[in-house]
C-alpha cells in the first residue's frame, strides 16, 4: 500500500490542530503549505517533532514559486530564497521542496534558460541532501502541462530534479493520460491528489474554492492514480485539497473524511477492501420521538395501516409494521438540539459482517451493539453526521428484541415498504456523506440537483444500491444558515412506497389525519404544463398530491405536515419505471410546510 | 423619475414575506416570479390585493419559457400554457408577461417561425388586455443578444409584443451599449437591471447565484441604464437578482439595499440626489468597552500618548486624543452579542447636514440625536450592521459636550491620527455595507482582495475617499462561520497611523503594555524574499512589527492583542506612498491572534 499524505492546506486551525488531526486520521505524512508555516508560532524544529509524535513524516514543503524562467536580475533573488528555504527544511526534515511553474509577468518563456535555472536550484537541493519536484500549474505563465514541465525536467537532467504531478492541474486540461502511464516512475518525486466537481469556470478559481477529495468529484481520479503507480512511483499519495468548506470545518472531521478518500481510491483501482455486500433492502428506519411527535406519528402509523407490532424488551422503542415497511419510534433519549430526525436505519445486507468489515476499514466509526439478543446478527456504524447504519440479515433476527405486542394486523392501505430516506445534512459534512453512502454502501449516484427553496438554494444528491432497493437523498443548503432562515436542523423525512396512493389516502382521510395542503397554484400550474387524464387531474388537486414525471413514469407523493420539530413522512407511488424522488416539487412543499408551520403557531388571518 | 420595481426572487421568504418587505422599502412595483406564486397559498387575487395594500403595483409576471422556435407538435401546448398564465394574469392584475428566449433543445432555429409564434402569442395576449415582453437569455439556444431578440420583435410586428432588456443578460456579453440607445423607446416593454462582479464563468452559473444589484459589482449599469432610458423608456427600472445571499438573507434588509442601489444608479446617472460633501478625517472614532476591554485600552491609550482630555457631561464615555486621533471609550451599554466594537465613528465634512441629507435619501436610518449641546452639530446615521456614522465640521463643536479633564497633555509617541477604520461585517450585508459607505459617503473603491485565514477564506474591500484622509476597510469570512471557526464576530480593529513607528514601539514597550507577538517563521521568510536595510530587519523582528510593501512605499504595523473579545488597535507607519492596507499579513496576524488568546485562556504547553 502506498504511504498517505495530506497537505495542510487543506484543513482547518492552526498548523497544530492541522498536524494533530491528520495524526489522529492515521495519515502517514503531511505536506507543509508555507502559509500554515508562517502563521505558526512553533520553531521548525518543534513542528518535526509534534508531527514525529503523531507518527507523521514531513513528505513536502511547498509551495517555491516563480522560480524557473526568472530574468537573470531576478534569479539572483531566488538563489538566495532557495537557500533560505533549504536550510528551513533541514530543521523541519523535509527532504523535498515543491517548485510550481512560474506565473509572474516578467517570466522568460524559453525552455532552455527554465532548466538551467533549475538544475542549478536542484544543485542546491542536492548540496543540502534535498530534491525538487516541479509542478505545472494549470495557469503557469509558460509552462502549464505536465507534458511540457517534463521536457524541462528531462532538459535539466539532474537526480535532484523530478516532476510533481497534481491531478487537478493535469485532469483540469483534460489532458489525455496515456502518457503518464510511459514517465519513469524515479523521476515523479511527488504525487498530489484532488478531484473536483465538473465547473464551467476559471480553472484558477476552480482549483482554489471547489476541489474535493478523490471520489467526492467529477475527475477520473482512478484513472490518473492507476497511470502514476504504473509507473513505478512508490511515493506518497498525498492529498492537495483548496474548498472552502473545508477551510472552516473541525479538521478531524475532516482528515477522517480526506484518509477515507484514499482507503477507498485505492479500493477502486486495486480491490483492496472487503467488498461491498449486496444489499437487499431496507430493513427498518428508526426516527427519534419528542412527547409531540411521538403521539403524532402513532396516530399516523395508525391511520396507514402500520400495525404497532412489537414493543422493544429493555427501551421505550415502538416497532410498527406494514408490508415491508418496519419503523421504530425511540421515545429514549431526547433529541439534542442540532441532531437528525432519522436517527438509524438499517440495510438488509447478504452478509452483515462483510458490510459491517468494509464500514470498518472505510473508517466508519463502529457503534456499541445496542441489542441484547441480537448481538452476532446486528451491526451499527456511525455515518458522519451521527446516523446509525445498521446492518442486518433479511431473516429479521433482529426483532428477537421485541416482544410481541400480539395486536392484530391492519388491514393494507397500500404501503408496499420504504421508498427512500431523505437525509438533511449538517453544512460541513456534505461531501463527506456522499462519500460515506456511496463508498461503505457500494451505492451509486442517481440523480443530483439545485433548487431554489422560499429561504435558499439547497442542494441535492441521491444515491442507490443496483436494484434500487435503497434510495437515499442527501440535501444540504448552499449556505449555511443564519438567523433569517427557518428551521435549522432541517427536517428529515421518511418517503413510504405505496402501490394505490388513492387507497392510502382514503385511509389517512377516513382517520381524520391532516396531509399538508398544498397551493391551488401549483395545480393551476400543473394543468397548464401537463395534459394529464382528468380523473387524475381531479384527484391530485382534492388530495394535496404533488406529481412529478420523467422519461420513464410519473410520481405521486402525498406529505404530512412537519411532525415535532424535524421530521414528516411522505407517501409515494412510482407509476411506471419513474427514477427520481420529485425534487422538483420540494420548493412548493418547503412553503407549504412553512404555511403550515405558522398556521399552527398563530390563528389564520 | 424612473418608477422602481423587484423581482420577488431577488429577495428570502414566502411571497408575502418578500412583497411585505418590497412595500416596507418604498418600492412601486414588483415582477411576479412564477415559482414564488405558485408556492403561495394565496390565490392571485389575494396576492394582487396584499400588494396593492402594501403600494405596489405587479408590473410583470415571468417567466414563460420554451415559447418561439418550438416545433408544431409542441407549439399547441405552448398556446395552451400561454392562455393558463394570460387569465393567471388578470386575476392577478399584471399586464405584461416575459418570454425569454428558448432553451430547450428541440428549439428550430428559424427566426422566421420564431416571429411568427411570437405573433400568435402577442395576439392572445392582446386579446386579453395583456403584452409580451420578450427577452435574450445569455444562454439561448439559439437567442442570445438582444440585437438577435429585437430582429424578431420586429419582424413579428405586433403592437402587443416588445423587449426585455436584461442588464445582465446585455453587459455579460460585453455587447456595445451603442444600438440600444438607438431602439425605439416604446418597443422596449420591460427594463431588468442586475449588476455582478467579473468572475470567469459559465454565464448560466454567473446568473444564477452570483448576480448583484446595481454599483455592487463591476457591469457598466450607468452606461447600459442611460443608454435605455435615453430610447425614451417609461417604464420601471426593475431589478432581477439572483444572489445565494440575498435568497437567505432577511428580505426588509435586502429589499432597502436594492433600493438605495436603484437610487443611486439614478444619482450616478443624472445627479439627483444631494452631492457628498467632501470629507476631510476621522473626527472620532468610538469603541465599546467592557469591564474586561475598558482598563486594558485606557492602560494602552495611555501608553500611546493619548490624554484622556475629556470626560461627556451625562454618559460614560471618556474622549482620549493625541495628534489628530481622538477615540472615545463608551462604557454605557453592555455590547449586545454580535454587535460590533467598532460602534460609532465620526467623519470631518465640509457640510455635515448636507452629508447627513444625502445618507438620508440613500436610505441610511437617522439616528436619534444624543449629544444635547451639539445637537445642530452632529448627525448622524445607521451604517447596515448598526454602527453609527457622524458627520460634523472640522471646528470640534462636539467637544462642547465633553467637560475637559484638566489632565496635561502626554509627550507624543508619534501617533498623528486615525489611518484606518477596520469593519469586519456581518455575513449577509457585506454587499450592501460597500455600497451603502460608497454611495453615502462618496467613496470610492480603493482594494479588494482575498485570503486564506486560518479558520477560512476572509474577502477584503477597502474604500477611500478622494485624498486618502478617509479610509475603512470592510472584511467577512466567504462562509458564515459554524461550531468550529472561532471568533464570531470577528474582532474589529483601528489603525493609529504613526510617523515614527520604532518611537511609538518604545513607548508601549516603556509602559509595559504587550505587543502581539509574531512568529519567528515570519521573520525567516520575510528575510528569504525582502531585501531590507539591516536596521529595518532588526527592528521589524525585534518589535513585532509586521512589513508589506507595494509600488510606492513601505508599511510597516504593530498589533495590539485583542482586548476584550472583539477589538484590538493596529498601529501603523506609510513610509513614502505606500497605499495599501497590509491584506497580505492578515493571516498570519490572525493566527498570532488565535494564539494569544489560546495562551491567554490555558497555561502554555
Amino acid at each position: 500500500m502506498p504511504r498517505t499524505s495530506i497537505a495542510t492546506v487543506c484543513l482547518s486551525g492552526t498548523l497544530e490542530d492541522r498536524l494533530d488531526a491528520a495524526g489522529a486520521a492515521g495519515f502517514d505524512a503531511v505536506e507543509i503549505f508555507e502559509n500554515d508555516l508562517l502563521a505558526s508560532a512553533l520553531p521548525p524544529e518543534r513542528i518535526r517533532e509534534r508531527a514525529a509524535g503523531l507518527g507523521l513524516t514531513i513528505d513536502l514543503y511547498q509551495p517555491f514559486r516563480d522560480a524557473e524562467g526568472a530574468p537573470a536580475a531576478r534569479f539572483a533573488s531566488v538563489r538566495r530564497r532557495m537557500r533560505a528555504k533549504l536550510e528551513l527544511m533541514e530543521r523541519l526534515g523535509a527532504d523535498t521542496i515543491l517548485v510550481c511553474s512560474s506565473v509572474a509577468p516578467d517570466t522568460v518563456d524559453d525552455d532552455d534558460l527554465a532548466a538551467g535555472q533549475l538544475r542549478q536550484l536542484a544543485q542546491m537541493a542536492a548540496e543540502h541532501g534535498k530534491r525538487i519536484a516541479y509542478e505545472a500549474l494549470a495557469w503557469g505563465r509558460h509552462v502549464s502541462t505536465w507534458e511540457h514541465s517534463w521536457e524541462i525536467v528531462r532538459r535539466a537532467d539532474h537526480p535532484a530534479l523530478g516532476l510533481c504531478l497534481d491531478s487537478f492541474h493535469v485532469l483540469s486540461r483534460s489532458a489525455a493520460l496515456e502518457g503518464i502511464a510511459r514517465l519513469p516512475g524515479d523521476r515523479i518525486f511527488f504525487l498530489q491528489l484532488a478531484d473536483a466537481p465538473r465547473l464551467g469556470m476559471d480553472v484558477l478559481q476552480w482549483s482554489r474554492h471547489h476541489r474535493l477529495f478523490p471520489l467526492q468529484g467529477g475527475l477520473d481520479l482512478v484513472g490518473f492514480t492507476a497511470a502514476v503507480l504504473a509507473t513505478g512511483y512508490t511515493g506518497p499519495l498525498s492529498l492537495e485539497v483548496f474548498n472552502d468548506v473545508f477551510r472552516q470545518a473541525d479538521p478531524h472531521r475532516t482528515a477522517v473524511d480526506a484518509r477515507r478518500s484514499l482507503i477507498a481510491l485505492e479500493d477502486a483501482i486495486g480491490h483492496t477492501l472487503t467488498p461491498a455486500a449486496e444489499l437487499t433492502g431496507v430493513a427498518f428506519a428508526e426516527l427519534g420521538v419528542d412527547p409531540e411527535s411521538g403521539p403524532r406519528l402513532e396516530t399516523l402509523l395508525g391511520a396507514l395501516g402500520f400495525t404497532h407490532v412489537g414493543q422493544h424488551r429493555s427501551k421505550p422503542v415502538q416497532l410498527w409494521e406494514q408490508g415491508d415497511a418496519r419503523i421504530l419510534l425511540n421515545s429514549g433519549e431526547p433529541l439534542a438540539e442540532g441532531s437528525a430526525a432519522i436517527r438509524a436505519f438499517a440495510l438488509e445486507s447478504a452478509d452483515p459482517e462483510r458490510s459491517a468489515r468494509r464500514a470498518g476499514e472505510l473508517l466508519a466509526r463502529p457503534l456499541p451493539r445496542r441489542r441484547r439478543r441480537s448481538e452476532a446478527h446486528l451491526t451499527a456504524v456511525a455515518a458522519p453526521d451521527g446516523t446509525e447504519v445498521f446492518f442486518c440479515r433479511r431473516a429479521p433476527v433482529w426483532r428477537e428484541d421485541f416482544l410481541p405486542t400480539g395486536e392484530p394486523p391492519t388491514p393494507s392501505t397500500g404501503i408496499t415498504g420504504i421508498d427512500h430516506l431523505s437525509l438533511a445534512q449538517p453544512f460541513d459534512r456534505y461531501d463527506e456523506a456522499a462519500l460515506f453512502y456511496r463508498t461503505v454502501l457500494g451505492m451509486a449516484d442517481d440523480e443530483a440537483g439545485e433548487f431554489a427553496a422560499p429561504f435558499g438554494l439547497i442542494r441535492t444528491l441521491a444515491i442507490r444500491n443496483a436494484d434500487r432497493r435503497v434510495r437515499i437523498a442527501l440535501s444540504v443548503p448552499v449556505l449555511r444558515r443564519g438567523d433569517w432562515a427557518p428551521a435549522v436542523p432541517h427536517p428529515q423525512h421518511l418517503t413510504l412506497a405505496t402501490d394505490d396512493l388513492a387507497r392510502t389516502a382514503a385511509a389517512l382521510a377516513a382517520a381524520g389525519v391532516p396531509v399538508l395542503r398544498i397551493p391551488e397554484n401549483y395545480y393551476d400550474d400543473l394543468d397548464a404544463r401537463t395534459t394529464l387524464v382528468p380523473q387524475l387531474r381531479a384527484f391530485v388537486r382534492a388530495t394535496g398530491v404533488m406529481y412529478d414525471e420523467d422519461a420513464h413514469g410519473q410520481y405521486l407523493q402525498l406529505f404530512t405536515p412537519v411532525l415535532g420539530s424535524r421530521v414528516f413522512v411522505e407517501v409515494a407511488q412510482r407509476v411506471g419505471g419513474y427514477r427520481g424522488y420529485g425534487f422538483a416539487n420540494d420548493p412548493v412543499r418547503m412553503a407549504a410546510h412553512r404555511a403550515q408551520r405558522l398556521a399552527g403557531a398563530a390563528p389564520a388571518r
